[in-house]
C-alpha cells in the first residue's frame, strides 16, 4: 500500500493572476486541500482533531515552482509524511498537470501539535492510537 | 459634517485574474475593508464590538459592475448607513478610480446584529451607546 | 431533462474566517466555480469561448445569506440560466447543505456578451450554435 | 541610506481562519505587497515593468512562521534584495507587529528575468538603467 496521497483539483478562474496564470500563492492553499484529504482519508479528519483539541499550525512552508498552470488545467496532488516524531511534522507534495505528468511545483509544510492554547504537548502520550495512525502513514524519507 | 466615509486602497497583483482585471469577487472583499475602516473611524472597531458580543454578520448583498479596474489602479470607495433599525443596518458603497472619479462599482451590504452565539438581540437596550453611534452616522438615505 | 445543475463541492479550511464560518465573499467564487462547471457541463467550456472571444464578464450579483456553513461542511449548488438574450444573461443559484438540505445561501449573478476588447456583439448572428445552446438551457423562470 | 524597505498593512477580517489567525497562506500576498511597494518607490513599478516586457515571476518561496497574527493587528513588513544577478534575484521579508516589534513571519521569494513569452533573457544588456537601479538596491546580504 502506498504512503503516497493523490489529489487532484482543477485551477478556478478566481485563482488565475493578470499574467493568465495560476497566482503563485493560490499553491499554498492546494497544498492544504491536499493535506486535508489525505488526513480524512486516513481518519483523522481535520475538524475531528479540532475537536479533540488537536491542533497542527503550519510552522514553515517552501515551493519551488518548475512550471504554470492556467484556468481550468487539471493538477493531481502527490503528498506524504516525509517526517513525524508526535510533536513536528513535515509534509512533501508534488503537483503534476494531471494529463501530461509535467511537474508543475514540489514542496513542504511543517507543522507542530499544539492543543486549543497553542501550546506544545506529547500527541503519543493523550492520544496514542491517533499518533500511531500518523506513524502508519510516515513515509519517512523524501520522495 | 459628511456621513459619506472615504476609504482609498489600490489594487494588489493577487487581485487580478486572467481577464487582466480586477476579480469580480474582491471587490465584497473591499467592500468589508471600507466598512470596518468606518466603522474603527466613528471608535465602533469591529474587534472591539465582537469582544463585547457584538457581532454584525452580512445577511445580504448587491453590486452593479459599471466599469473594470486593473492592477495598481488606486481606487476610492464611498460608503455610507443608509438604513439603520439597531436590528439590522444596510450600508451603501459607490466605488471611483480616485484620479478620473470614473465610477467602478455601487452596492450594498446589509446586516443583522446578533451575540456570540449568532442569537438576536436589542441593540438600543443592552447597549444604548453604541447605537446611537450607529444612529449618529446613519444617513437615512441613498447617495 | 432538467435545466437546473447540480455542483457540488465542500468548504476549505483557508474559506473560513475568525467568525468560524465560511466567509461570505467566497459564496460569489462558488457561483462562478458552479456556473463554470454548468457550461463545461452543456460543452460551452469557458476557456474555449475565452479562445473564440466571446467574454462573459458579471455586471451585477446578489446574495442572501440564510444560514452559516463551515469547514469540511458539503454544500450543493443548484443553478440554472433564468434569463438569456443573446447580448445579456441573469444566473440564478441555491446552495444547500448537501445532507440536511439547509438552506444556506440564494442569490443570482448578471453578465453580458463582449469580445476580447470589452465590446459588445451580437452572438446569435457570429455564433448561433453558441447561442442556441445557451437558449435551449435557459429556464426562463426563477426556481 | 538604508537598502531595508519598510511596509505597513493591518490585517483584513476576510484574512483570518477558523483557528482565529491570519490564515499562513496570506502571507506570500502580504509578500508580494511588500514587494511590488519597494520596486514602486525606488522607481521600478510592476507594471511599468511589464508593459516593458518585463515579467519578474516567482520560482521559488520559503516561509518561518514565528508568532500568529490577528484580524486588526498591524504588521510591518521589512524587505531587501539580498540577490541579485540580472537574471535571478532573490527577496528577503521579516514581519514584525509594528507596536511590540515582536517577529511574525520572515522569508525569502527567487525570482528571474523573463520577456513577455516567459523567456530568460540579458536584462543588463536590454535594460542597463533598470539592471542598475536593481543593483543600486541589492542590500548583497541577508538582515
Amino acid at each position: 500500500m502506498s504512503k503516497i496521497f493523490k489529489y487532484i483539483r482543477n485551477i478556478h478562474y478566481y485563482e488565475t493572476d493578470s499574467m493568465g496564470i495560476t497566482h503563485h500563492s493560490n499553491y499554498v492553499r492546494f497544498f492544504e486541500e491536499a493535506r486535508i484529504d489525505f488526513m480524512s482519508y486516513i481518519d483523522l479528519a481535520y475538524d475531528k482533531l479540532e475537536r479533540l483539541g488537536i491542533i497542527i499550525p503550519v510552522t514553515g512552508i517552501d515551493l519551488e515552482y518548475k512550471n504554470v498552470s492556467k484556468f481550468a488545467q487539471i493538477l493531481r496532488f502527490e503528498s506524504a509524511i516525509v517526517l513525524f516524531t508526535g510533536v513536528r511534522m513535515t509534509v512533501q507534495y508534488k503537483v503534476f498537470d494531471n494529463e501530461t505528468n509535467e511537474l508543475i511545483c514540489s514542496g513542504h509544510t511543517k507543522h507542530a501539535f499544539v492543543d486549543s492554547n497553542f501550546q506544545p504537548f506529547a500527541l503519543q502520550k493523550k492520544f496514542p492510537e491517533i499518533y500511531q495512525k500518523f506513524e502508519d502513514w510516515n513515509l519517512k524519507k523524501e520522495f
